[in-house]
């Protein structure tokens, strides 16, 4: 029996102690956006070093202005590349809480009506579960073989779902520990259930939030209603206006670097068989409400975009409340591709913003996060190695896909240290990541766990 | 001595007692909008009868499907006329509670740096410091003259502050007990801190809350942005298309029935020295947003308006989160004039809202109140006896004012009892009333209370 075989063998046979150590993980609360959970980020990175320590690995928690960073060591056979692996141990808030089947630090594994089973509870897809795909296979590498194929920095994240806002500090600071031959990311998905993927293609993202400011006070709409400013319906104005009747944004230059699919990327992406109609109709919509004349894969993978992620102004109680508010605030999100300059959009939204507003109100912000786009050479040897490999665990050819959503690390790493990142992840398009009832297939975590023991094998040849 | 000097008298001598008597009614927590209060509106309702039967009056709460109403009789002389005095004891919800330099529901007296002194606290001056100047003012009758110089019914209401739902079914059900010469509204402004005033317009109200329904859960903003719907946009371009770029709004028909103010009226409300950048100045805004070529007086007194009251939708807590909700809702309401329909206005509103739907979304309705609008004849003999009444208490001629506010009330006792209605307050503009900080002048409870004891005088005359 080969090396590789005995340790596929060993992830089969402890399958229910990684679930048993995931589950541990996922009953720690560590909502990286609300303050009021700092103590459970932190409580997760201690809990994470102390089980790397036991596979052997040189670990520690690492201060930061925010939450901390976890970082561990485990040398491999002389000559052997070094990874980089990426991860976050941070979940999103759990709101609307009274949409949860069940409480969602309480996990639990769900057999499913057609004999699938599914991990249920915040985190374990986005991103406590992928992580550990990759520590169990660690794992199970020591457990049967004392080491490890290649030399591997693990590098766990705390504050991805708030923004990263200690990343690049720390990516300075530390720069030649952290640098490595290759990032590897596993924050994305398959393209299918049956069908691994490799993500060479992310959006950027800037985001900004706004607070209109009107009255000096909150007033009463009927000594004051049309008289006075309302700021609920001057946001209303800014947010209409952003798009055009043909979905495209409106503001000054953004669409500047954004490139035009070339036909050879769009004929692969109808070839992937992918259906508008099953796509939207499993969320319970029916018609693409993107840029006219594009495709659902193109306005979520290749085409920038403005969405409007929360508002809130006024009484928003049960009731009645004749108030005109004294403030309106909007939190909004652009997905960003090709060369689009993450703080020239931003800059552009708070212009078109401040040209909107009556002369006795004002507006105030609070930016949030900012990364480029990030594409990734498909020819790269390693995308080659990872592929094969993931053919031998999937027995299905690898998807080579772009995503609609955001990963800053990657482009931070290109950016700081000079990395080029792989991105290769097992949760699946309806895991409801950020959202109730959060889920990670039995098989993503089993069979990722097996796809990383391969991947490490692949990449020592 | 006159009995009328002498109760003016007593009033002096016991104003102490009578801000006592406030405050332990102010102390309860009578916010009719949020059911969690229903047992505090049951206490105040019972507070008062226990007061009123201390007086004198044959007082009783009386049940309904909502909040109880308070209703109180008191006989006067033979043929004296038969007034009936309205108010309610319900309150505004507190919030933003953090806005508040104190606890709304601890009442206090402040004493001013110009040495006037003001009353703070949730629902001194919204109803329930207006109301009990009328209380006071029998009180006083009562305890210098052993009798009322008018027959007496009082009828204070706990609904008012959300929507009046049971007001109707119950002036059908004691239509014949309720009904006066004349209803006494007290729940209106003075012009000014020397200033007393009648008000003969009041505006109308239709409001009305939409939710928009897009995906069938929340979705991660990456996976999903541009292609699938977005509640938020779709419901800011519904009320950014509300008002044209002349601030008229634009629902079909909605401005049938709106006269046009008559050139003597204008002249009158020219005639009282109103200044708009001292209205608006006071708070913290400087440029009229209504009608354009409409006085800020013909804006809030004369003309209909669409005030946007409340909007909520998608993450709103600390810090960002990139999710498409999957609703989004606001609240709204319509100010009216003249003969417009509230059932109509709402109607067009929710027709409008359907026209602005994508095919896959949908829009659910939560109907709040309507009333039109009230206009009360300047030349009724209660207003001449009332305006003399008034010019010996303060010493000015008495401004005929109209209301940007709706009270329905007085629609209802037109509609419902053929009972007419004068309203005599003396709130100020700026008692930040439905705000926090609510305050009414002492000025404004003591000398209404003398005003009240005269007009009862007066009408007897």
């Amino acid at each position: 029996m080969s090396n590789l075989d005995a340790v596929l063998g060993s992830i089969d046979k402890n399958l229910d102690d990684s679930i048993e150590r995931l589950f541990d993980l996922l009953r720690i609360e560590s909502i990286s956006t609300d303050p009021a959970y700092a103590s459970e980020c932190q409580k997760a990175a201690e809990f994470i070093v102390a089980d790397l320590k036991t596979i052997g690995f040189e670990a520690s928690v690492r201060e930061t202005a925010g939450h901390p960073m976890v970082v561990a060591h485990h040398d491999g056979p002389k000559d052997a590349p070094h990874v980089l692996f990426y991860g976050h141990y941070d979940v999103q808030p759990c709101d609307p809480l009274e949409l949860w089947d069940e409480p969602p630090f309480e996990p639990r594994v769900k057999e499913m009506p057609d004999g699938s089973e599914q991990m249920i509870g915040r985190g374990t897809s986005d991103d406590k579960g992928q992580l550990m795909t990759f520590v169990e296979a660690c794992r199970a590498w020591k457990s049967e073989t004392d080491s490890l194929p290649v030399k591997v920095t693990l590098f766990f994240e705390g504050e991805e779902e708030s923004g990263s806002p200690s990343l690049i500090p720390f990516l300075e600071a530390n720069k030649d520990e952290l640098t490595s031959d290759i990032a590897l990311v596993c924050d994305t998905t398959m393209w299918d259930r049956e069908t691994p993927a490799i993500s060479t293609a992310l959006r950027g993202m800037a985001s900004d939030e706004v607070t209109i400011h009107a009255a000096s006070r909150d007033l009463h709409s009927g000594f004051f209603g049309s008289a006075a400013a309302n700021p609920i319906k001057i946001l209303s104005k800014i947010l209409a206006g952003l798009h055009d009747d043909d979905g495209r944004v409106t503001l000054d230059g953004f669409y500047d670097g954004v490139p035009e699919t070339p036909d050879e990327i769009k004929e692969m992406w109808d070839g992937l068989g992918f259906s508008e109609s099953a796509f939207l109709g499993d969320i319970g919509l029916s018609i693409p409400a993107g840029e006219k004349g594009r495709s659902v894969l193109e306005q979520v993978w290749a085409r920038p975009t403005a969405e409007f992620n929360g508002i809130i102004g006024g009484y928003t109680g049960e009731g009645f409340k004749t108030v005109i508010p004294a403030i309106a605030s909007a939190k909004i999100s652009f997905r960003l591709v090709g060369t689009q300059d993450p703080d020239k959009v931003r800059d552009a939204f708070r212009d078109y913003v401040q040209s909107c507003l009556p002369a006795d109100c004002s507006a105030s912000f609070e930016e949030h996060s900012g990364s480029p786009a990030v594409h990734i050479p498909y020819d790269m040897p390693e995308i080659q190695k990872a592929t094969a490999a993931l053919k031998d665990e999937w027995g299905k050819d690898t998807a080579l896909i772009a995503m609609g959503g955001s990963i800053p690390v990657v482009g931070r790493f290109a950016e700081y240290l000079d990395m080029p990142s792989m991105l290769v992840g097992f949760a699946q398009e309806d895991d409801r990541i950020h959202s109730p009832n959060e889920k990670y297939e039995l098989t993503s975590f089993h069979k990722g766990t097996r796809s990383w023991a391969r991947i490490m094998a692949a990449l020592a040849e």
